[in-house]
């Protein structure tokens, strides 16, 4: 890659890490990307709804998309694709068409997560000024390189002797498990032949390339509410049904549900909120957590536990409790044949090119719900990874990438896509 | 008192009933009363500011203040009394000053509850047409026809032949524990020879009379914050320290603090909220809560347990935690002299008079601040309640006082007063 | 009382200080008192079985009797009352006839506690060598001292000019809360007019009579068993269903159940065990504890609450829980008459006469069984309190009483025997 | 091997099961074991005490010593053998010398667990008449197995052409992870060569033998005592310190350590004791348990978070606590050479050899301790294992082995052992 092209790919990341969005919501980077996209000039360029089933998982609230559509408004989003966005359907599909030969499509996934991002100086992205300015949104998992390679993908590949068709999905909302669900029954994948998904970091050297991960633990979220009885907490706290200690023995016995011997489980309980004031007992308490597993049987273990202890921590505080349980991702297998193609590829780059490194993983990822939808139609589907370097773990407070995975990346998916229509 | 008193008193009360707002942010409660007492025309009016020290317990925040303030403005509040409220400090006092003779107070409380109110039919208000029209805010405590009882009191011993000087003090922020406290450092209650502090319902039928009521809890609020360590849920979770686990396990413990053998104690986590995804560890967590005794050396009980608690669940979840407590209310006495005027005033009015009825009472005040202070200048102090036949407990969506409680509640008030200058 | 007399009940006291032994199981306890009633003569004496019914609360199992009996064979125990006493129906009933008059049945306890005594040297029965013999053995709640009481006014009264008669019960297995119950249907108390229950301790010091405690709490006891499934903890933790932590839930939210508006609530598990090996997942547990009320209302509202505490803990751990409450105590009340007369007698001997101090005692008497089953005769009941400056609490390792709370008790219980036959 | 042998074997197999004894207790198992060698006749025979260093981990209390040695004479142990194992220091190790040629240890286990054995008319013991005759004592581990199969490659290997030494160790003390530590300090590992470990069952059809097993955890085990302070628990619940509410705030913590991201982590409480009566605030809980990691430092990372959750939980509730974890067993690896070595011996014999199932096996082992000795004195180590097809999961009431896993097991290790010396 040229200097040029790779200054501009790094601008288009530190712009997006500056405006990290939230999934189903990402109204400026929607715009972002399709402002480059179309400099590149794509034969087909799909954005928004046209991308997606109408059906979603978790959609937003009108106050989220009419809150988010204000900000975007300010950052000078094109009003046109503004537009396109707006009823919360997001990201993008470019689709070069370059003759006869195979169909291959490289997803990227473009969403942020709702933490505050570190201000300490050793944060590169503070030291270096482009730092998020949203407060509690962060690209604390690298999505926001992900969009411009993306972007880098496309370019190199338009630009190089490629045959075959080439579609590049900038994915919503993967954070939310939500994004690739409504794409499957879009239409753009029954003719794919050949899917890479994309991550960058995973705790791995910039220069290594990982080109099958299997290790994705498959995911459900969940949602409870309970609902007890309000009492003065002063005069006749027997008259209540506490839902705030029902809630907590919940979230104890949840997380001491116990291990499988299996294989890896894992729970969380990541939001609560609940009561109304110090001295009335509260009457409704709501978490949402989520429970993933090395496999479907695994992660369905722990749903089972899961809604019995909510049920039980429940009836122990005299509570009602209402809850919900929604599709996550499964876990899915890479194709040997296409790790061994983009595995050759990568190592014509002087890459470090190394087999899964296994459970130590252990994230999730609804690309796996692409990754199945190809193998359904009769294509294969690989997950490759590109370490970066990266200081701290992902989702947390000072994750950055060294800026160098943006090149290597691209030119190394570049090949590998070239690879494919040899 | 005459029939159209008491329907205005009714009106008045029903008024307020439909816009509850919570303490500090009582703009159009505050309007409403002054208009009401501007009718009768007190020697002094005292409004806002002018009846409280600087130095507030929990005051509200600038958004909290702008809120309430657009909402006043849109029911149509006089806009000068919204001004001389409008930075948060409210409530009045009005003065009638008839020649010689003693200063007596009697104080009403006027905030209401942050806690949605019952739409059931049998439900008075809902029945009525004059259920709360705010979400999330009732009249839950009776306040509403506490302030419709001070506006009588003055009209009737305005119309009276008392002599001496009244002061009826409509008090803000009871239920946060904090508008007394700043009402003692006013220089209003300096000159007071008798103090009547008033509550309605208890759970007593209309027609009983409490003349001296002892057993208030004394009562601490308070928060605490865990800060933990975000990290990705589902690869690295032993990365985290988990704020909602250490939450958790505080608030089980809490409840279980033992009970003491030398009385009554109570605690109470009322409002807890934590994390920002399902799948990040929550850095943070807090919770709000409230420790009660029969005595200070009770409540003081609580809060030491409380403490070690709060440390420890932070500890066993490697997070840290900062604790606050914050003054609340202390227990107070009644003076047995001021009690037998009050109660000899009120067999004069066909009321049943019932001595104390103790510790089923249990709740707080922090009237007891105030009858602390007149005490120490040397003034007696009670305080009296009125059976209201209340179908369910303070604090709960269908409570409702019987209105028959407000005329009699006037009348036996302004016999009280007049009693206390012969 | 003369010096000898003094002297050798508080050798008594000591004898039995040493030898502290559980409910059912008093043998040597028995023993001693009747060799000391032998002494006396009184005109009938029951011994063991004959003042029970057959059914009984909490009966030793086999082996308990067995170990105890063979401790008892080795401190020299009389065979014969040991065979009277050795299928573990204990105590003892004296019978003093004189003449025409009221029948007056004094009651006195004579348990121990399975706990270990203190060997401070400040401990003055470890400075004065009369410290538990026994290992987990302790006198830590006077019971030895009633002995001596007991054994003191049926001399006291036999020397006396008393008219009626006098029965003297040394009641076993009050700490279990079981002595009473069988006592009560043994035909003992059908002809008994007035019943003085007595106590010494309480927190009070020496000198102070309350002639009337009415602030017991009702208590029952109960016990629960998880069951669940074991597995190996480290190649298949997720086969097992874990009792321990079941338990554990259990014991958590029990101690968290709502304090109540209406007074005093208590619960205590005071006993646990289970699993048999570390890398077992534990299959059984069981736990034993008590719930106390200042009612019989407040006691079942705790009763209510942990019957599904237990119930929810064993569900979120995928165990079974068998819960069995049994029969505690209920409460009870002096009659005014009784209470009076015998107040009255106390004033003569130079005691400082106090009433009841209230909810500060909190405990619980099965004495309250025989109180009620001799109201439902006829008869009239008090249970009476002597202070003894005792340096810590009831049932702590460092708990003694002053001896010279025993001739005081002996010659005011005897004015008061007498008074009542005047 | 022939008829008469598998019979004996069996026998003994089925002998040894109806007598499951703990380990540092297996008196009748060593002396049923030496009554079998002896018949063969080694070159050397040691028993007890000769085969260990004098230091133990977890050794016996003189009281179940002394219950152990009872026992076993009732069932007429030998009295000689029974005196070299009385003081505790069990198992024997056989020595068989054929000349110049390598020196191999075979190594089997015989200690059992304390759990009690179904009656279930469908488990194979219980139907055939050789279920365990002692309570909540059962070989749940296959260690019968195991003695009769050690039993039976001396016999083999001893009529075999066999040239070098062979060494059969029975350990005992396996279980408490224990048994392996003290022989390392004997003097009897040095000049091996090859170390053959032996595990039956596995979860795998029998048939299948895996020649190099790797998955095993490391291991510790952990003992925690709470100290609060005993208390009345009715009438001043205040001023005890509630060790049973540590204790239960420890195990509900313990279990929700988070789950690591690098590998299999596990912990579990095994077993829990304390309190003394109902109506006693409890002075004294404690608890044993353990904990696994697939490595050491995940090991070390629960018993890092172990240890802080004991005594934050104890802290939570005013308690002391006193925490000694114990040395447990190491991961260890199996050497490439003799794992071939072994494999291609097997193979020989029809056995279906499969690699290491990895992560399914789950359990601990000490021998990894003899493993890592033998390897640190030059010589090469393996842990073999024989599927037996076992019905329900190892540690449960109904573990069983199809016993058709002897003769293969035995027909196999003896192929191996002369594989060795070729």
């Amino acid at each position: 890659m040229n200097a040029k092209s790779r200054s501009r790919l790094i601008e288009l990341r530190r712009d997006l890490h500056r405006r990290p969005e939230i999934g189903w919501r990402e109204f400026y980077t929607t715009g972002r990307i399709v402002e480059e996209l179309e400099d590149i000039g794509p034969d087909e360029l799909y954005v928004g709804r046209e991308i997606h089933r109408e059906e979603r998982i978790r959609p937003p609230t009108d106050d989220q998309l009419a809150r988010a559509r204000e900000r975007a408004l300010e950052t000078g989003v094109d009003e046109d694709v503004l537009e396109r966005v707006a009823d919360g359907y997001t990201g993008a599909l470019a689709v070069l068409e370059r003759g006869e030969g195979p169909t291959v499509l490289v997803r990227v996934d473009i969403d942020g997560l709702p933490q505050s991002e570190s201000e300490d100086p050793d944060h590169v992205p503070a030291a270096e000024g482009f730092r998020s300015e949203y407060g509690e949104r962060m690209h604390a998992c690298g999505h926001d390189a992900h969009a411009a390679i993306g972007v880098g993908v496309l370019e190199a590949v338009a630009e190089s002797d490629f045959e075959g068709t080439l579609k590049v999905l900038f994915q919503p909302a993967e954070e939310l498990g939500a994004g690739a669900a409504s794409v499957v029954g879009s239409g753009h994948l029954e003719d794919v032949d050949s899917l890479l998904a994309v991550h960058v970091g995973l705790d791995v050297e910039t220069g290594v390339v990982i080109p099958g991960i299997e290790s994705f633990l498959a995911i459900n979220g969940f949602e409870a509410t309970f609902e007890g009885a309000p009492a003065h907490a002063g005069n006749s706290p027997h008259e209540g049904a506490h839902a705030i200690q029902a809630l907590s023995t919940a979230v104890g016995n949840l997380h001491a549900i116990p291990r499988h011997g299996d294989g890896a489980t894992r729970i969380n309980v990541g939001v609560v909120e609940g009561g109304t004031a110090t001295n009335i007992v509260p009457e409704s308490a709501s978490l949402q957590g989520e429970v993933r597993g090395a496999t479907t049987e695994l992660r369905n273990y722990v749903e089972d536990h899961a809604a019995r202890v909510l049920r039980s921590a429940a009836e122990a505080h005299d509570c009602e409790v209402d809850v919900s349980f929604r599709d996550g991702a499964p876990s899915a297998e890479c194709d040997d044949t296409l790790v061994d193609a983009v595995s050759a590829a990568a190592a014509g780059r002087d890459a470090t090119v190394t087999p899964d490194e296994g459970d130590a993983l252990g994230g999730s990822e609804d690309a796996t719900r692409l990754m199945r939808a190809v193998q359904r139609s009769g294509g294969d589907a690989t997950y490759v990874g590109f370490g970066a370097s990266n200081p701290t773990g992902h989702h947390t407070a000072t994750f950055d990438v060294d800026e160098a995975v943006i090149p290597l990346a691209v030119d190394t998916l570049a090949d590998m896509v070239r690879a494919l229509s040899a």
